[in-house]
């Protein structure tokens, strides 16, 4: 496992990997860009899920968008409404200068989305007007209602997007995109299953500074509902402190160790530090191994 | 028309007349109390409509509830969300506590109040619950959609009041109370048409307490929208502020004019210089001029 | 006046009455047979609004249809919920078979009706199966929330009849019938207005026979709301109480005998005692004077 | 597994299947006729899910019926709306009369399906006048939305038919029916469970008749959004080109193989080509083995 | 009045008008761009109510933006569905080009509009982003649901589009729009009354090219629902019949050409051929005669 | 196993159990008292669920409510509406007196609970309000949609009740309570597994005297749909038949047997005859053994 002394180096060495990921990817990046876009509930939580996977896409030339059903408009302890709708939007913004990424938030109250008609076409419009080939949404199981419905949403678009007298005002796409659920902790009615894991261990302090960019979140509000009153004052202290949770949160478990093993090799597989993992939703396209490693091109072509 | 020199003698004036009410409705307050329930959209439309004639109840011994059907979170330049609600919610229970009435918000959002079927509920349980005489709301027309759905939730739940069936676990009305529409300046598809003006000139300065208490509307959001910013600093100041303006807007029209002295007669409506006017609701009781006369024992017995 | 000295020589008279009219309009019965739709809210609304005319309709061998948008399972003080609906529903099949209509009743429950897409759609269903010439409502203003969202729904659906891409599995109509609405007496934001006024006195007794089969209505629950306790026991004479009370409700107006004299000259107009009226709709076909005189063959030819 | 020369031999061979099946079931065809009720979400989903027990049940003179909750009016690349729709209608109409079953369709949007309470008493009306014995439908869980919500709605009325105050205007039933799931390949939360499969290679044929019928799907749209450009031009070609494609999908897998050894024993499974199979559904009645055999009178009594 | 011989010279005598109202206005056009946003229910209500207005404010430099709440995928006899929301979408784009105005069509279907939140949303949107000096839209009294529920949702959006805390996203308006409803011949509840009206002689040929881009609609489907067969064949012809048509349709009557009057003064009024005629909305702001020669600079500065 | 001769016994026996039960737990009834609050979809649900358990609770100290999110308005063979569900309410009354707890009952329609965003609100405010420590409701997958949809409002309540800015106006509670879904029979998608269960041995019959209560649905609507006639006549012997069907009912299967070995021990639990079974939903607070024997006082502190 890497050790870093302080974050000088460790931007050394990131400055490097990207590099190198830039150098190993020429073909990718000149040929077929992969169009990928993220859904998540709250201004956060494509950050969380995916924030990983969108650096390395990125850094690969690729196009990624970040797309959050809510507006955060309900989950601070202090502020609410379009106070926080606003600061929330302006810190995805800076994920977005900081990833590389687009990201865009609708403007539905936080608490509230529900499978609607109208939240559905607005899904599959992001998916056409994006043309992406690897949409990624949370489960329809997991702690909080607007996550559910996400997952409800998205799997509720999956097949629609091909379908041109849905939403006949953009034109629909020609093949269905493959869909990924993102990792959660949920046993019922069945756990979380990784297919795909993605080494994120080079990119890991990328996505650190997506998530510091949630200042709102990260540091206020996640927090207070843990009763975590560790928090430092400091934007370096606070940001170390940061780093410490992720690094516990993003090592691979068992299963997903397994799966990293599939794809990379026993051998790297043995020195990934960080991971993130997604389930292949059965609604959409469903990828042959060939197509998982084009479609993911920071995966090894053989393990 | 009163002169007031300074704060200190209105207030004894306002005692003086308070007394004198007390004195003046003896009867009706051992005998039979009036039930008055007032609903707006916001925490501060019932004041704004209603504040001067609830005065006038509660100094005659009668019980008078104000409901906002939603919770204000949203009319506000800078807050919003639970912390402006929870604001919003303060200023009325100050309300309640210089007025002497009961203040009830519901937890609707601001600006999005629809006229569902949950929603009429709600409004035909408070007019049973509070066993209203009286109900008083604004007219389906009115430049707030929050105002004109209020209008509509209250007219549909009119005549459901007295049908068992709905809502059993509440009690239902033995007989429709009277409805009234509260004073607007809109004139299509009809202008409102006062049926029943009443004088608060002696309470007009307990209609200022309570409008008073609104702080975040009156002397924050209101002036905002209206790009005025000739709000006093001090409480004391920004009061009187209020008062020039509010001394204006409660001067009886000459439709108001003409209806007071059919109620006061010529000579003690040539003397009021602040009126609340309501125009009855086809919807529920159709009140008899005595009918009239005894819900509103403030109206002198024979004009 | 007629007087009834008992119901045997009136319903010889009306025996008479009805040959007469058989008599009279032999062509249309023959040739074009008027096809008449009625919407109520309640399970006696289509009656009390339009019972004399259908009766005239059935009489002239035209087609008339009841539909009750809702199965009035809450408006009574005793019974509620299918076992009211059910009693209900056997009432109205009573009086098809007593005015020689078809009535229908939805299965929507009583005081929750609501404008939305579904209801429309069956609306229109009704009409485009029905096939129908002439369409009655309420109006969209009246005391009952259910009356006014019936006079909506069927608004709603007015142009929408002749849409083909509308609910294309029933063919939809080549014409826009005319739309009506049934007489009430609210003010707000105007008065009804009686466009089309038609003499009733000849079937008087047939509407009551047909009101008569409303037990649960007429003698139980609108009784009960009004606090009459005056409901003789037997049939006969709750009957008889039932024609006093409507021998009183169906004389005309002074616009609407006024109305009449337009339609059926001042000599006739003048002997009119019971009368139903209705008011032109704006938003279905605009009916010329000799569409009137067609479509409402019991009016005369010429005044 | 038979070979098939020409149509003409194959009609033959049908006929003499028929003749067969007639003689086999004389005492259920005369006796109690099994009533079975389908429900897909398009006009083709009953067919494909249930077509060859459908022409099982009818061969045996049991009454059955295809419900589509959507009038397909979106599943097109070049017609939508109400021209779709019509086409669609037709369509059903000729697998009606080539079945031998009832088809219709509720007209409400393609891909637009959601389980509200109009849609489930939709249903619950569907299942109480068809008085259904079997009552069959797709899991909550499958690759179009319409599908899924079909699933939830024949769930959410599964209990309710037998309650009279639920939609009090039909009839309730006296039992529950057993509601059956359709086969399909999902296998999360988890997979289909074939409890009662079905030889359907002696109808095969027929039930491709019934698919044939569904030109503007198994010939336009189905191919189309497969980018298969393989359908031959003239009836007749494509036709076989169909049986081709439905003779391997219909084939047993090894699950459904292991079951139909349970209900017809290891012989005859062995020559079943062309099964359909059905998961039972917990929510309706549980039949036993003997309730199974004799709602199911194509499976032999004895295994 | 003008007499057009040939569309030859029509054409030399509009781009003379244009030339002068060029010249006319180099002021506004430098200075002050009004910004105007026109609301319909369907993809060619905006340019029937206010095709000539648009174009004069086109030739004046400012902006005018076209929104159509529905796709129009329901209003033709033949086609439907996304096949016709797409032709409609193309011939708005026409119209686009021809006016020199912004087109947007929402992607709502025709025929189903409803005054949701979500609508509300998108309306408000609209008004904000194209920083809306004059909105206008349909009164909510007209024969079609959609045109009412248009007007409906333009009035709920009215004074929303000036609370940041509504759609956070979008930044409020500073101050209310003027909203104007379009002229309509429906008497109830009260009639339109004419309060700003513009002379279009001079750009009536504009507003034709607007219409006869509409060929589904102006050429098919509303001569269809008309029963009117007179359609000639060939564009030029076909063009010379809608001209026909709307020479007289777009003639003032008395109330407009009293309004004419008012603005324009008795001489030049009298000159109006064609007119199109808009009600100052009570929900928005209350412009005075300056407001509206300021923001209508089409109208002379002295009558 | 106890043997009762009769219900005598069988009360001094519960008395003894009961004054060992209150001297067993001194110290929380004294220092901490645990609240707990059982939802169910109709008035009968959570005693059938939890009755036994809340009987312990009381008898403990500690405060039990019980809410209804339907008026159980129409699971009846004869009556219904508001007559049924006043029935009802009193029958819960009644329970609440014989057990000790508290018990509301929403006045929603039964058979039509759906995941609103209202619901999701009633939900939320009564577990703040209650101040819960343990929530119980069913799972989302049951046989009744009542059921089911009572389950997804508390699963889609869980998390947020600890938002201040949902439904503001009654405080957020600081921690998420313990959410337990309650036993029931199904296998999918995975069948309940009892995670606590609770030996009800000695209040059993504390749990009949609820059950007793609801005299509505134990003596006559389940019995009916279950076409059992054989209901005695009179209190005493109906009363006996009852705890007949439930000391079956209420037997631990294998899987609570070895659960019920976790909590209590090889040896009690080999004595228990009936009991309560939970299973932890995994989206409120997860509790670790300690906090479950905090929160169950009843379990002993070690097996």
């Amino acid at each position: 496992m890497y050790k870093f002394k302080n974050s000088d180096s460790m931007r050394k060495l990131l400055l490097g990997v990207l590099f190198f990921l830039i150098l190993a990817f020429p073909v990718s990046a000149q040929n077929t860009k992969i169009r990928v876009l993220v859904f998540g509930a709250h201004p956060d939580d494509c950050d969380i899920s995916s924030g990983g996977l969108a650096a390395l896409y990125v850094a690969g030339g690729h196009a990624v968008k970040f797309v959050s059903l809510t507006n955060g408009d309900k989950g601070h302890q202090e502020m609410g409404g379009g106070e926080l709708a606003q600061r929330r939007y302006k810190e995805t913004q800076e994920v977005a200068r900081r990833l590389g990424v687009e990201y865009e938030v609708l403007d539905n109250h936080d608490g509230e989305l529900l499978p609607t008609l109208e939240n559905r076409l607005q899904v599959i419009k992001r998916i056409r007007e994006w043309k992406a080939d690897v949409v990624i949404a949370p489960r329809p199981n997991d702690y909080h209602p607007d996550h559910r419905y996400t997952g409800v949403l998205v799997q509720d678009a999956s097949f629609l997007v091909i379908v041109p007298n849905i939403l006949s005002s953009v034109p629909a796409l020609e093949n269905n995109p493959v869909f990924l659920y993102t990792r959660d902790n949920f046993q019922r009615p069945n756990p979380f299953r990784p297919d795909i894991s993605v080494d994120i261990s080079a990119v890991f302090q990328k996505k650190l500074d997506a998530l510091d960019a949630h200042v709102s979140q990260v540091y206020e509000w996640l927090p207070w509902i843990d009763h975590d009153t560790s928090v430092p004052q400091s934007p370096a202290d606070r940001k170390k402190w940061l780093g410490n949770r992720w690094l516990t949160r993003s090592q691979p478990t068992p299963e997903i160790k397994q799966n990293l093993e599939k794809w990379y090799g026993k051998e790297r597989a043995a020195k990934v530090t960080q991971a993130e993992a997604f389930e292949i939703c059965e609604y959409g396209k469903r990828p042959t191994e060939a197509d998982i490693r084009r479609l993911f091109p920071m995966l090894p072509a053989k393990p």
